[in-house]
């Protein structure tokens, strides 16, 4: 029998492998998510896997170099360089795990190092003798290299409390070179992470598993801050104009993120203390609010944030209900208006190693876009509203059960809902194909008149498209076409100089892209150069919760984008004017 | 007239300098301060000096490379290489300060430059454009370099309202990296720390001026934790056995030190929230109690403290009241019972550059020893109990009004007491000269028996020596001699060899060297070789609140240092026997 058996741990996967074949081959082939950092040559030492029991050839003088250069033991092989000799039971360490993040099209599959700035050690510090006593804490230090290691007084009282002189196992909860705490016994199997999607409209929240890198659980909620007005003007308006109601604003925000955790957590059976690092992605006006920050920089032009990017704040000081020795980790503000929802975007789409000339377009409350051409990056923000999210409008609702998120018109017109039951409601993508349709049909003109003398499109029994909506969703569209038009203009590009696309934001995938086009609301371009990668700040939270290195990375991103500002005077308004009816790009 | 005159700023000095004379041989001549590290050889370029009005002759073009080099501008000059031509005005800034403590004794006369961790930049932020909307905090943030910069949401919300994007002039704290805060207006000349002396028996605190490195104020207090006991072991006894106690004695140290606080600051003139850092220097004990730590280590063998250095950490969770947003340090633990306190001492004396080999004495409530040969260091802490500090005997004091702190035997007992006034108490110097008379006398036995029936010794109307006393001080002395005897051993040395012996403690100036070497305190070593410093606990503290560099060379030189345990069954017992006797070293 030429064939044997490969079982693969943490995941218990079993392949069939031939004998003679080498190991990363056959884990490659399977999809299995190993870190091939050379693409097999042999030389990068990253593929270690830890052979539990089997046959594998011995390996040669090189391999053996570079495994003792990664500090790993006789147990460990690279998988590039083991050849199967028999049936093989092997673990592939953390540090060997390739991360993919599926959520998104296969255009911007998005591949990373598993690497996560909060990590824990098991330790069972050496006893100190009488001749050298040293420090507790410096016994288990040691353990973790030489870098200048800080810890809080609270976490030295629980390292004390864990009775560590006692040599009993202890787990050290670190966060890049700090110690945030000290728990008793080996719990590093238990460490998750929370990514946040603060929208102005909707609050996403995931727990993670940092161990495997892995979604446990998913909740959405409406932002608590709604009462304050659904778009963002009106409640940098509250806050700038009474700090009570910025109070209240920042306490709405953070009791929305807190109910979301209690939810997540009583799902999964976990404990808040379990969480050790939220990553929270969102504009610029929510991560003001969530810390409580005066908005009066971002109320009046040039509409400056205070911050862009910060360093993982305590926990305990942002009112975030997870571990209180915990961080919170903002994902970056890139400038004004466009703020850590698109930089975790383009983190989550991996901007810089995409097509030469993208447009990336997030249509939320506010329509953010960025344009990159080589080496250059632009963006700008409009404000769309809250139209394509649903809000605002007569008949407009969020994208939940009962909501018109699609609608076709061959004979009569044909409504689809997310759940499949009465409509009630239409969300963001079902009114774009409404819209399309009344354009196709003549229930309106291009500039957006109902033709009807009632002025009423008459959807369904529970639904109808008023004037006023429609003038709504004109707005909203004319600026983001116009916001468009403006990078393009300033990268000297015309639409069919994109190579792609990317739509991110509520509308998911269920966006008909034919007919945002045939109104204008994006440019005519093929349809294979047009992504829909929905919740792309979600997304991108958890790579900056699961990545020391991507937040770096985002970080460095953020400052290379230059900001465009499209408020400047007659020559806005024209191309804005121009830009109201619906009609495709030239 | 070949003469002219030379004002330097800030101080106001007025130099007479010849025309022609080169300006840093003048300042040098009239002891400034100034910094010349490559000793006036013109290539460092660490002397520079603002010249605010007058003549003197051009630079000439390796000057002007070394000023660019040192980001400074015209305005600026060498002053190795400036020629006084007339008349001049210059102001040493603070970079090129170099300070010196003057409160040891010469031998250690100890030179550092001015660099404290804490800083205050003024800035008034550059507007933000439309087109380039900088966030507020990168504006400011871009002034300081290229390092990452820290910041609490707090310092960002005090940001906001500080109106710095009214273009105002603000002042940015930074301790490192971290902006602390931020005060409206320009308040960089008012920057304070605390240094403190977190004695067993005596807290001692000071008020520094971080700009120019000057002491504002001293006061000393009892170390409110005394009625838990008199000695370290006592109250670690007391925190092991109860959590209350341990709640306890961490308030009476925090009281203790806050109430020192307000009792400077109203002497200067000045409030809580200007003080930005504190360096606290204490035994390990009083370190772990001051953050309530538990002690169960230190209470048992093999007597570990729990941690050596620790980063600076936020006031606010510490209880130490100074401005809430600032930072208290600890100077770093040695090993077990060798605390901040010893850490701070050998930085003050500057040991790694003192003479070849050297002994360290700090006779405080615990007897710590430090003993330096070329390259090696070792450490050993003695259980010498109160004694030497006055207390736990029936006559003893501290060294306050009213205390004997010398005494002398010509025809008759003359005694001298530190205000002159009648004596009520002995305090520890004062002992080893009465000790040392005693001994001559015939009124005890080198054995430490009192001579008369009625065993004790009478001093004065209000003093009386009892043989209780003396067996306390027997035993302190005796732990102190097995200490320095086993050192020695250790490194091989005898007495002899020792260039140094550097005697630290409350004894100040005033403990007679002929006296303690007559009881066998101390070796007995030529006059020469001895330094008595004084507080070196407090010194030492101030150096770490105004050296960063003097900060990382203190953690650097504590990991360097051995420990050596004294308890190691009956090779320690008869030593210590040995040590019994009141006699001098062989």
């Amino acid at each position: 029998m030429n064939e044997c058996d490969v079982v693969v741990l943490p995941e218990g996967v079993i392949l069939k492998a031939a004998r003679g074949a080498i190991l990363a081959d056959v884990l490659r082939n399977s999809e299995l998510p190993i870190r091939l950092d050379c693409r097999l040559r042999g030389v990068c030492g990253k593929c270690l896997v830890e052979i539990i029991r089997g046959d594998a050839a011995e390996p040669d003088e090189t391999e053996r170099f570079l495994i003792r250069n990664r500090q790993a033991d006789g147990r460990f092989r690279l998988a590039c360089r083991c050849r199967i000799q028999g049936p093989l039971t092997v673990r592939i360490p953390r540090e060997s795990l390739l991360l993919s993040i599926p959520a998104l099209t296969e255009g911007f599959r998005r591949e990373f190092i598993l690497d996560p700035p909060l990590r824990k050690f098991a330790a069972a510090p050496a006893a100190a003798t009488l001749e050298e006593p040293e420090a507790v804490l410096d016994l288990i230090v040691s353990r973790f290299g030489d870098k200048k290691t800080l810890i809080s007084p609270a976490a030295l009282a629980r390292l004390a409390a864990s009775g560590s002189s006692a040599e009993r196992t202890i787990t050290v909860v670190m966060h890049g070179n700090e110690i945030l705490d000290i728990e008793p016994g080996d719990t590093t199997e238990r460490i998750l992470g929370l990514a946040v999607d603060l929208g102005t409209t909707t609050v996403v929240a995931e727990v993670v598993d940092l161990l495997m890198g892995r979604s446990l659980a998913v909740a959405t909620a409406l932002n608590g801050q709604a009462r304050f007005g659904s778009d963002v003007v009106s409640r940098i308006s509250a806050a700038h104009l009474n700090a009570a109601a910025l109070g209240e604003l920042r306490d709405a925000a953070r009791e929305t993120i807190n109910l979301l955790i209690g939810e997540l957590l009583a799902r999964i059976g976990a404990l808040r203390s379990d969480i050790y690092e939220a990553v929270i992605a969102g504009n610029t006006a929510m991560t003001h609010l969530l810390l409580g920050l005066p908005v009066a920089t971002l109320a009046v032009a040039p509409f400056q944030s205070l911050f862009s990017a910060l360093p993982a704040l305590p926990a305990d000081r942002t009112g975030i209900r997870i571990n209180p020795a915990g961080r919170v980790y903002l994902a970056p503000n890139i400038k004004s208006f466009v703020g850590g929802d698109i930089s975790a975007g383009l983190t989550a789409i991996d901007i810089e190693n995409g097509p030469h000339s993208l447009l990336f377009i997030d249509l939320g409350t506010n329509g953010e876009l960025v344009l990159k051409h080589g080496g250059i990056l632009l963006t700008t923000s409009t404000a769309a509203g809250p139209a394509f999210e649903g809000m605002s409008l007569s008949c407009g609702m969020i994208a939940a059960p009962g909501a018109v998120h699609r609608a076709d018109f061959v004979d009569e017109l044909a409504l689809g809902t997310i759940d499949g039951g009465p409509a009630v409601g239409v969300c963001g993508s079902g009114l774009i194909d409404l819209l399309a349709i009344a354009l196709d049909q003549g229930w309106m003109t291009a500039a957006g008149s109902i033709s009807n003398p009632a002025k009423v499109i008459v959807i369904s029994p529970a639904i109808a498209l008023l004037q006023k909506d429609i003038r709504e969703i004109q707005l909203a569209a004319a600026a983001i076409k116009t916001g468009i038009k403006r990078l393009l203009a300033e990268a000297g590009l015309s639409p069919a100089d994109l190579d792609k696309i990317v739509v991110a934001g509520a509308f998911g995938n269920t966006l008909n892209f034919r007919n945002a086009a045939c109104l204008g609301l994006i440019p005519s371009v093929a349809e294979n150069k047009i992504d829909f990668v929905g919740n792309s700040s979600l997304a991108g939270a958890r790579i900056l919760l699961l990545s020391a290195a991507e937040r770096d990375r985002c970080e460095a991103l953020v400052r290379r984008i230059r900001h465009v500002s499209l408020a400047q005077g007659p020559a806005f308004e024209d191309a804005f004017v121009e830009s109201l009816e619906f009609k495709p790009w030239k």
